[in-house]
């Protein structure tokens, strides 16, 4: 007889298809809350059988969908070789009674604690699940997983299930099953993960927290220093009441400052980290902390440089709209008229206009290439070389076109005194000295034995004497010193 | 004998080497149509041995691969364990003379009814297809793969093919083939679910039509109001003509009333639900099914309604490019000439655009925040909170923020006369009628009686005497008041 | 005794649970550089026992995560199946020594050539490898992934892993393992495509290049073009100085002519491919090459046209902030004032404006759309009469909107003698012709006669004596005309 195909073989490993069971897979479920619901609805909708062992089936049964047959906890555990347990961690022990009759199944903890309970217990729920049932198989599943999520169904199919525990076979029977519900299983190792699994829920997009914070300190400090400069100063020594710039001119002279000085710190670790490999003179020494750490949000701080260069870029187009605008533009042609002057033209200053408008519209442009390419969907489809060619190679093209856009808009300004207020420089030349301090340090870097010994280092030469000592997951990021 | 691997041992049931059969599984294939030829393709491509059935070999020969061997119908289905069923549903008849050879084996139905065959026939092809072959076991998949997707191979790896069939292991097998080749099964019970799945290609973005034809029509309906109060009155009144408005200012006028209308239409829903369930005192009843489908398009509403804005900050932008604006800013300059007028200054005029520009660009920004975040690869890698945080959290402050804006827009025009045009109020002050009732209505549930009522609601809390009835799937969806 | 699931069963072929391996599977690692670590990291993660082969186990242990066991080569490779190969090609000879052990095994080529060795040899690693041990079983996979991504993890999980090899076991075997270190495997085939598979990570958006140079190439001609028009021949002619039209106005005309050409390039291979099927009478015959790889390079075209067209209307809003602009303004109104005129409106000019913006604002709209739907993973989510409607028929309306914004901006200056500079026409006719052919063709083909054979042809259908003739993988794109 022919057998061509995996899974025919699987299960039919004695040649007869006679005694394939013709019959769902049998699951049990412990609890009637929302998912335990949401979790037999799709069981059922994937083609398992469902048993749901409740307190009180009677009550339950109307909650659960029809094909799932609902019954006491002792006869719905007794049968399937799986059992979700989908009830909260302090019932876990009201479920010891069923232990004789669970010994050698596999329990699937799906549960996630609150953020009161993730502090205050230091054992995971599915650990304290496991320490409670010695004789079962625990694996963490499923919590991931939204209720939500899981009645969606085929539409969330990518969706992640995140599985750990200690035993290798029940956890490869747990992802095949989230695999034929639909969902992506990923192996997370053993059930001391299980901590780790469930803060996952718990958290609020960690990895965009410092970005923010900083994104917004920035912004504060520069609207300030903009404020004195452009609002301040005019009324104090002047005595001109400019403070109509607050909502929209001061916040336009602010968001360059802060989309700048983000683009430049994208770029700044990585030529720390080749400025420390080239002194220690190898690649295989942990970097400091907040080195590492700092690699690793290159691409959140790029995203939030583009998103501010955006908004410049929408607050710009906002300036010919305001009332303010309409009436310089009247005031100063009555000026014209009453001066008697004819002609209005200077022609430096045309020039200056019309070439920093357009290598701003530029750096925008290169900038919107490198956010798209950031996107997860983007991102997976493209090989290394090429996302390092788009975030390194066109980041760094966008880095040296917003400098040459800043140079342009400051023009000559920082050399003439009366643009120095209350002895404060114009805020394009403080924006100007990171990015070019970069610029200046990749260019070293390109100098020949520079770049030589750099090159070497990073195929693996170390200098003789190097320290040698890498904790695994340390010693890739100053390789990648890609973007955004 | 060391067996470490999952696949090996599945190959390899008994323990010797020697049995794992070396040649590529069979698979055969009856039609020559395109998608006979691409589907030959990409098995062939991935590994497997393919058998084509033809009435005329000679003559089909050609067509496929070269790899495929083309022969008898008769000859093709006897070996292969799995028979591909390319053929239209009309001559499914045609195949009953093979109806010995294919005993037992798995047909796979991989057709697509036309629009008027899917209304015809009460039947879907693959139930037709088993009803004619009671001795084989049919599995409907593939259908929604088109031939095009079937040749790109590699390139299109993520997507899905659904698969229903009533016999649990033929759809496994069926699964493995289409992970083999590159696609993602997914399975969609039985075999009385292909109609459903047959009717999936036939889709034409079924979620976007309501919010679609919805935006629209308020898109008509604010522009015939607009065009009555800017264009219409004050030609019949004033003889004034405005026609040349038409096209762009009396749209831009219109657009942001469309968007943030249909902004304020995504929270609604949300606020009605928690409404109902206060009253009602429960969480496990059934929204009436008009809410259920409101809250179910939630992100095509809030999508649309970032459309719109979109467009209105890019109408705003071309406004000082239009010729009238010179025109009147040329026009308004000789007048004050004119006058004799020396400076041209009302500084609550100015403050009111400046802070109304101000507060439109950051609502988009907001906005085009929540858009990102609803793109599937990007939700997809989201935890529930995190998701719930910037749909409802961060759209929650687009809307207050949009409100503002509204507000600063309208400033003190809703109290003069001289603004209601045909006794029509100014435009606005309809807008802000739903968005003002939403957050008054957020606010009422933030009172400490209410809010504490509604939490316990949320967590599985009932008022005695409260209806319980609830059919799988509807009960989630009041907890999801997220959106876009 | 019940054994409901799949998995399970695998493990569990002769029904006892005891004999079940309890130990995690065991994989062997030849290398020590930063991939050999990074696997080692991440197949720990995972649940493999590994065993790293090392010449100098001392010195090499300190770089392995401790749960992996380093010893020497001939102890590493006795006892696992799978073996994985990650050295540099010099160096495979040197593991000859190592062939006894091997005699049998699974060796997984990871290794990616540079360009120079991609070009020096004919024969792949892969096969390489495999002809220095005809005994064992090569499979080529994991070179598409980085290192980086290998340590990243759980994020990355929906990266694919192109496997090829010529023994299906085997593939599967790595397949499975691919899968539970949660990437997507992917069957590339036999191990002849093993050269293919190796040059994918050497390749730099090879999809992109023809039109990105095409996009520069229509830019630098048409940028010419204009300059001579806006700049030379006003120098030449009137000894007017326009040279600061250079960096911002000369762009903006020349950005909206390669963006509407690319577009319209983007419907003239659907037209010509139509054009050839109706005159052959089949669709059964390869189009030439060039036509071939146009109709596949449509999504590239189209995604340029919109990034330029996005970048015509950055650079439009930028016009009214230029300090040019606002000297003609107040110069207007001066002269207004001198000549003693005290209305100045031009009602067509004013009504060009208007219209040609608005459907300028339309048109980007609508190319956003376009655009938005070919991201990755919004086009998976759509079936192929979605992705058809989106990309041919409201691609084709946004061709359409092009067309009527720029005949409205052309307007009347096409028949007006002082518009032909240097004898040359104004930009916007020439870039009409391709766009006006494209829709008269389309507008041909819905005659009856025409239309009626196209579908006939295209449902398969041959008129007598066409020469059939066709390679697989060539047939459909025809069918397919659809863009971006």
């Amino acid at each position: 007889m022919d057998k061509p195909l995996i899974s025919r073989r699987l299960v039919d490993s004695d040649g007869s298809l006679a005694e394939v069971p013709k019959e769902a897979p049998k699951v049990g479920i412990l609890g009637s809350g929302d998912f335990a619901r949401s979790l037999a609805t799709r069981l059922v909708g994937s083609g398992f059988s469902v048993v749901v062992g409740s307190r009180n089936p009677k009550r339950t049964a109307g909650l659960f969908p029809s094909l799932a047959q609902v019954t006491f906890q002792e006869e719905a555990v007794s049968s399937p070789e799986v059992i979700f347990v989908a009830v909260f961690r302090e019932h876990y022990s009201s479920l010891c009674s069923l232990a004789d009759q669970l010994t050698g199944k596999i329990l699937v903890d799906v549960s996630n604690p609150t953020e009161k309970e993730h502090l205050q217990h230091c054992q995971s729920n599915a650990e304290y699940l496991a320490s409670l049932f010695p004789a079962c198989t625990v694996v963490k599943a499923f919590n991931v997983i939204s209720a939500w999520a899981l009645q969606a169904g085929p539409r969330d199919g990518n969706r992640q299930v995140l599985i750990c525990g200690d035993q290798p076979e029940a956890k490869r029977t747990i992802s095949e099953m989230a695999r034929t519900m639909g969902f992506t299983p990923l192996d997370m190792g053993s059930l001391a993960s299980a901590r780790e699994v469930e803060a996952i829920p718990l958290r609020l997009l960690p990895s965009w927290k410092v970005p923010t914070l900083l994104a917004l300190g920035l912004f504060v400090c520069f609207y300030a220093y903009n404020f004195i400069r452009d609002v301040l100063q005019p009324y104090v020594r002047k005595d001109e009441n400019k403070f109509y710039k607050m909502p929209l001119s001061v916040v336009n002279t602010t968001l360059p400052c802060v989309a700048y000085v983000l683009l430049s710190l994208v770029y700044l670790p990585g030529v720390l980290a080749a400025a420390l490999q080239l002194r220690r003179g190898t690649k295989y020494q942990r970097f400091p902390d907040w080195l590492d750490h700092w690699l690793q949000h290159r691409k959140q701080i790029g995203l939030l440089s583009f998103f501010f260069a955006m908004l410049h870029a929408l607050y710009s187009f906002c300036l010919p709209l305001r009332r303010s605008h309409r009436y310089d533009l009247v005031n100063l042609a009555v000026k014209q008229v009453l001066a008697n002057k004819s002609r209005l033209w200077v022609e430096e200053e045309v020039w200056r206009m019309e070439i920093y408008l357009s290598l701003g519209v530029l750096a925008l442009g290169m900038l919107s290439l490198l956010a798209v390419t950031s996107l997860p969907s983007i991102a997976n489809s493209l090989n290394w070389k090429e996302f390092s060619f788009v975030q390194s190679t066109l980041g760094f093209v966008a880095l040296m076109l917003s400098t040459v856009h800043t140079l342009t808009y400051g023009w000559t300004r920082a050399f003439e005194e009366n643009h120095y207020k209350f002895y404060l420089p114009p805020t394009f030349t403080l924006t100007l000295l990171l990015p070019c301090g970069i610029i200046l340090a990749k260019g070293l870097f390109l100098l020949p034995c520079l770049s030589r010994r750099l090159a070497k280092i990073r195929r693996g030469w170390e200098k003789d004497g190097a320290v040698k000592f890498v904790l695994p997951g340390d010693h890739m990021q100053g390789e990648r010193t890609s973007h955004v």
